[in-house]
């Protein structure tokens, strides 16, 4: 296992790293050479199942048939990812996709260079697609133009990808996130945002968890980014749901994340309400697989010494 | 829509585009504005869901509990990307990823690139990742060493790229396969392969869809991979069960795909036998958006009118 970020052996590493054999040791977690890339054993998704089922109560509960279930692939047009602006506020996260577009003449010569062992990526082109960093990201483009009265209530599950290596196993290059996004008014969106931080805490409890919820701001990029995220904070657009996975060796890990993007998507990919304003947006995220690892930290590895009432959740 | 191949107006091509369009219309595909990318609707998934039971359903009538099951991220390492030889034989579907590692100044280069309206590619380097070309590629590497007795049986589903934007819905870049793989003695990999065709077309029986087993080879690049696809097929190591999604207009799409590997994979992912000789494998892989596809093609698009023994198969 290729440990690529610099983590220096503090007590806080020793832990992560210890959590992260165990779970591989229960085969939770298969390793796959590269940090923060796993595959998952039967076990950890029939957990990530039983999560689901619990999310998608609190989703019916909160909003009914309301919501329009939306599923999208892991990958999605460049030209919608340049709408969310990511690559401005997160480049170190991204991921571009590139394929070869080349004749017989050029793979020969692609072929040569892997040979003598160099690297062949300059013989690709960009596919015009990147991967999905957020689960909502590629929902914002079908709802370009006006919406109707009530805004859009949207209902989304997929894989996203963050480029972040890391020894601990609760930050993943692959992970999935299920959200509930209201686009429509500024208060809207701001009330969709704090109804569901009772709602993920409830959620959270009713899997053994004990959480509290935390004003918060995203790892923006670079000096520009401090700023950001600076502000993010002093206007409270970013509240977390936090379990301490590691004790008091750090400050917990984020589970949910219950976010406010203002007018950020409703001015990029030109969705305005049914007053002609342009939408504001807010999204509430499931973190799937954070859920999980942090449920194996509190509850153990065995599922039999989970407690009833947690363990009756989860199917098989 | 961009069509980024060259398509001509055939009766084919019309016929694709037609389905397309009114799959779009339902509601069931939801178009990204790349040919190949969509995001799926509600009702979708749920048929997506019920053809998933009948494949688990088929496993564990063949198999018992004896599958492994494993599920990958869609991204995998380079690393294991290498030993597949996949970009030797269809390096034109490939997906490499890179991401951006720079430091504030560079990062402003990258986004002054973008501001005049450049591109910024260049700016990215290799996230040592791949997009996963098929949803066993990351389940080998897991295997290298002796297998046991009996060898091994895995279980995976995962998202899969493919680079090939088409009109054709049935032609996506990515896409759910959902597989049950054999690693063993060659007899193990050959009897996988040939008992899984009736199994294939059992369950696609039961889903409604009238399919064929045909002698089938994989798209190998380029003039080199003209000889593979023909070796292919005379040793007979790929068989597809197809369905006729447009009449007689083509000759069919496959839905699943039943693969001998020969000894490729343990080879290079140094997998022995208990016997201590190379590994043979074999695969059947479900081709899950396909599946949908040809069952509303032959069933229609409103469920509500699909025949009752298929309509009892989908949830919700």
């Amino acid at each position: 296992m290729t440990t690529t970020e610099a983590e220096t052996d503090t007590d806080l590493t020793r832990a992560r790293r210890a959590f992260r054999d165990d779970l591989v040791d229960a085969g939770l977690l298969i390793p796959s050479g590269i940090d923060g890339l796993y595959g998952r054993g039967a076990v950890f998704e029939d957990v990530i199942s039983g999560i689901d089922a619990l999310v998608v109560a609190a989703g019916a509960a909160a909003h009914g048939t309301e919501p329009k279930r939306l599923r999208f692939p892991p990958v999605f047009p460049r030209e919608s990812f340049e709408k969310t602006d990511y690559i401005a506020s997160f480049p170190n996260l991204t991921g571009a996709i590139s394929t070869f577009t080349g004749d017989n003449k050029a793979h020969r010569a692609l072929l040569a260079d892997r040979e003598s062992g160099s690297d062949w990526d300059h013989h690709l082109e960009s596919a015009g697609t990147m991967l999905v960093s957020a689960a909502c990201h590629p929902s914002y483009a079908t709802l370009s133009g006006q919406l109707p009265n009530g805004g859009a209530l949207l209902d989304v599950y997929g894989y996203c990808f963050r480029h972040e290596p890391a020894v601990d196993p609760a930050r993943m290059q692959a992970f999935r996130m299920h959200e509930f996004v209201q686009v429509g008014t500024p208060d809207q969106a701001q009330r969709h945002r704090e109804d569901w931080v009772p709602r993920g805490l409830q959620v959270l409890a009713d899997l053994g968890l004990t959480a509290v919820d935390v004003p918060a701001n995203d790892p923006f990029f670079g000096r520009a980014g401090k700023m950001l995220a600076a502000n993010q904070l002093d206007e409270n657009l970013k509240t977390e749901l936090v379990v301490r996975i590691y004790g008091d060796l750090d400050d917990g890990t984020a589970l949910v994340s219950c976010n406010c993007h203002r007018d950020h998507f409703g001015e990029t990919f030109d969705i305005t309400t049914s007053d002609g304003e342009v939408a504001h947006s807010a999204c509430v995220g499931f973190g799937m697989e954070r859920i999980a690892l942090a449920m194996f930290a509190t509850h153990g590895l065995d599922l039999s010494g989970w407690p009833a009432s947690v363990h009756s959740r989860i199917p098989r």
